[in-house]
C-alpha cells in the first residue's frame, strides 16, 4: 500500500528495542499540511501528546514516532527529550519545530533517548517513500501484524495505519494511528469528520477498559487534490477508521474471538454506546468469551451498572440467531447458543427498548493469555 | 461463632447445588428486629432484592437465604418464587410474609423452585439454635471458606457473616452479608450507621469491577439490650464490616496477593476513594499484581481517567516503602519493588496533592485461574 501523493514514509531500528525490530518511523509531507489530532483524555498524558495537542491549528510537515517506550510520566526529561527530537527533524527536514508532531508508544516512566531517534534520521530521510509498509512496522508493539487501511474518494485517496491495543512490552494498551489524505479539505472539514469518525470505530472498541496515556490519532491533509466532495471524504474518512479499530481488536493481545455488541432500542446512540461499552468491558464477560460460555445474565448485570432503571420486561437478547431473554424472561437454548460462541466472530445482539438508539462495540476475549502477557515484564 | 442473644440460624442442603453441600439458610428472630439494609443498585436487581427492599422500615422475625442460584433475570415466575417463598417460611415461624426477609446467590436466568426451599423449612426450624457457623456455610459459593466477623460494645453484640465475591458456579461476583445486633438501637441509628460503614467497607473492595444484581448487606437489631452508646454501636459496626470485606478480598477467585490501595492529598475522601477504585479495578495493573511487576505506570494511567486535570508534579507513588514515582519523576528501584510485591500483601501508597482527602481500596490479583474459572459452566 501507498501513502497518498505528497506523501512519504519510513521505518528504521533506532535501538529503543532489543535487536533488528523497527522501533522509529517518520513521515514527510510535501509543502506544509493541514492536520487535526484525536488525543487520549488522560490525565496523565505522555509528553509527545502534550508536544503534538499544542501544534493545533498550525500546518506541519512531519511527524516522528517512536515504539518501545511511552515516553509517559517521564517528568522534565520526557519534554525535554520531545524538543531535541523534533528539533533534530526540523533540521533535517527543513521547517521550524514546530511543523513536526509526534507520536510515542510503550512502556510509561522509562527515560527515553533523543539521540538514538537523532541518531536514526539521516538512514530515515534516505529511505522516505511512498511506501506504507516500513513505517507501519515501526509503530508495532505486542502487535502480531501491521494494520493498513485505504479508502478512495473520487481522486483522493485516505490512506490510514495503526497499531494496538495490544501492550508495550510490557506496558499500557496503546493505540495510535496515523492517517494521510492528498484531499484540499479546510480545517473545520478536517476536524469534525475525524471527530465523528472516531466516535465511530476508535472509541467504539474495547479490549480491556484500561486507556492509555499515549492514544493518538493524526489525520494529515497535503491538499494536492481540490474540489473533494466532503460528504465522501467524511464518509471515506469513517471506512478507513472503522477498518483500523476492527483490526485493532482482531489483533488483541490473548485474544482469540471477535464480538460485537450490538444494542438497539436505547433512547439515543449515546446511551446504546454507554450500555454495549459496560458489556464490553466487563470482565465476566469476556470471560464467557474466552470459553464460549453463553452466560447472558453478565451481558444483563452489566447493564444494569449503566442503566439503573432497567426495565427487563422490555430487554431482549440474542447469541447469533438464539434468543436467550425475551422481554424479561428467559429463552432457547444455552447449548445452541455455545456454538455460535464457539467460533471466531460472533454477535451479541440487544434489544433494550423501544427508542431509536443503536450502538455497536467490538470486543474480544478475557484470555489466561491476556494475563501472562501482562504480568511481568517492568523489572 | 454464636450470634448475638434473640437470633438463632441454621443451615442445610435442598437440592439447588449438586452433591451434599449446603445451599439454604434461615435466620429467625426473637419477636420482630428493626432492620436496615443496603443493595445493589443494579438495573436488572434480582426477584429477592425487590421483595427485602420493599419491606424497609418494617420489623422482620426471618430471614431465609439460598446459594446456588440467584433468581435474577427470571422474570414473574422468579418473583412468583419469592412470594412462596417467604410465604412458606411465615407459616413456620408465625409471622405475616411481610416479616421475612430474603437473599439469594448463583447463577443468574435459572429458575429456582420454591419447592425445593419450602421443604427444606421443617428441618431448618429443627435445626435453629445460636451458632453462626451452619448458616455461614449455606451461602458459600466458590468461597473457599466462610467469613465471620464479631465485635462487642459495652453489653451488646455485633456478628456479621458474608459470602463473596467469588463467582458463583459460574455466575455473578455476589456478595451477601447478614449482620445481627441484640443493641437496641432507633431505625435511623441502624441506617446511617450501615450506609457509612458499607460505605467504608464493601464499597471499598474491588475484585473484577463487576456489580452483582444480588449484592446486599442486612442488619438486624432484636432490641434486647438498651441503653447502647450510639458512637460506640457505629464504630462496632464499621469494624465487623471491614473485618468481612477483607476477608472476601483475601478469598476472592483466583486471587493470591491482597492489596492496599492507598489515595492520600486528594481533595476529599469521595476523590481519593474514586482514584483508589480506578487502580484497584484496572485489568493492567491487577495483571501486573499477579506477577509481582511493578509496572506503576498502569497506576499513574489510572489515576489519569478519573482526574482528567491530573498534576504528575504533584504525585509520588511507593509501593511498600520504595519510592518509585517522586513529584512528577521515576525514582527509586523496580527490582527492591519487585521483591515487596513478591507477597501475600502488600500496600501501594499515592500522594496525589496537598488536600486532605484519603482512602483505601482493597483489591487482588488478576490471575489465569481467574480467567479460567470464570470462561465455562452455563451451558
Amino acid at each position: 500500500m501507498n501513502w497518498p501523493r505528497g506523501v512519504t514514509s519510513a521505518g528504521a531500528h533506532c535501538g529503543i528495542k532489543a535487536g533488528e525490530v523497527p522501533d522509529v518511523g517518520l513521515i514527510v509531507c510535501e509543502g506544509a499540511a493541514r492536520w487535526s489530532g484525536s488525543f487520549t483524555r488522560n490525565g496523565a498524558a505522555a509528553a509527545p501528546v502534550t508536544w503534538s495537542r499544542s501544534l493545533r491549528g498550525k500546518p506541519v510537515s512531519a511527524l516522528l514516532v517512536n515504539s518501545g517506550n511511552a515516553n509517559a510520566c517521564t517528568g522534565p526529561a520526557g519534554d525535554a527529550t520531545v524538543i531535541e527530537s523534533v528539533t533534530a527533524v526540523a533540521r533535517y527536514v527543513g521547517c521550524s519545530k514546530e511543523e513536526v508532531l509526534c507520536a510515542s508508544t510503550g512502556p510509561i516512566g522509562v527515560h527515553l533517548d533523543a539521540e538514538l531517534l537523532a541518531a536514526a534520521l539521516p538512514g530515515l530521510i534516505d529511505d522516505l517513500d511512498g511506501a506504507v509498509d516500513p513505517f507501519a512496522s515501526s509503530i508495532l508493539t505486542t502487535d502480531t501484524r501491521t494494520k493498513l487501511a485505504r479508502a478512495e474518494v473520487g481522486d483522493t485517496a485516505i490512506v490510514g495505519v495503526a497499531k494496538g491495543a495490544a501492550m508495550c512490552a510490557p506496558n499500557m494498551a496503546t493505540m495510535l494511528a496515523f492517517i494521510a489524505t492528498d484531499a484540499d479539505v479546510g480545517q473545520t472539514s478536517l476536524d469534525g469528520p475525524l471527530v465523528a469518525a472516531v466516535e465511530e470505530s476508535f472509541n467504539r472498541i474495547s479490549v480491556d477498559g484500561c486507556e492509555s496515556t499515549n492514544d493518538s490519532v493524526f489525520l494529515l491533509a497535503t491538499g494536492a487534490v481540490k474540489d473533494v466532495d466532503q460528504n465522501a471524504f467524511a464518509l471515506g474518512l469513517n471506512e478507513v477508521c472503522a477498518s483500523l479499530a476492527e483490526q485493532i481488536v482482531r489483533d488483541a493481545e490473548g485474544g482469540n474471538r471477535l464480538v460485537r455488541v450490538q444494542v438497539d432500542g436505547a433512547a439515543d446512540s449515546v446511551s446504546a454506546a454507554a450500555l454495549a461499552r459496560a458489556v464490553a468491558d466487563s470482565a465476566l464477560w469476556r470471560a464467557a468469551i474466552h470459553g464460549a460460555d453463553p452466560n447472558w445474565g453478565r451481558v444483563l448485570a452489566a447493564f444494569g451498572t449503566v442503566d439503573r432503571e432497567l426495565d427487563l420486561d422490555q430487554v431482549s437478547l440474542s447469541i447469533g440467531s438464539e434468543l436467550l431473554f425475551d422481554h424479561g424472561s428467559p429463552a432457547g437454548s444455552l447449548q445452541a447458543a455455545a456454538k455460535v460462541m464457539d467460533a471466531d466472530e460472533f454477535v451479541l445482539q440487544c434489544t433494550v427498548g423501544t427508542g431509536p438508539g443503536g450502538a455497536e462495540v467490538l470486543t474480544t476475549d478475557l484470555s489466561p493469555e491476556y494475563v501472562t502477557l501482562n504480568a511481568q515484564g517492568t523489572s
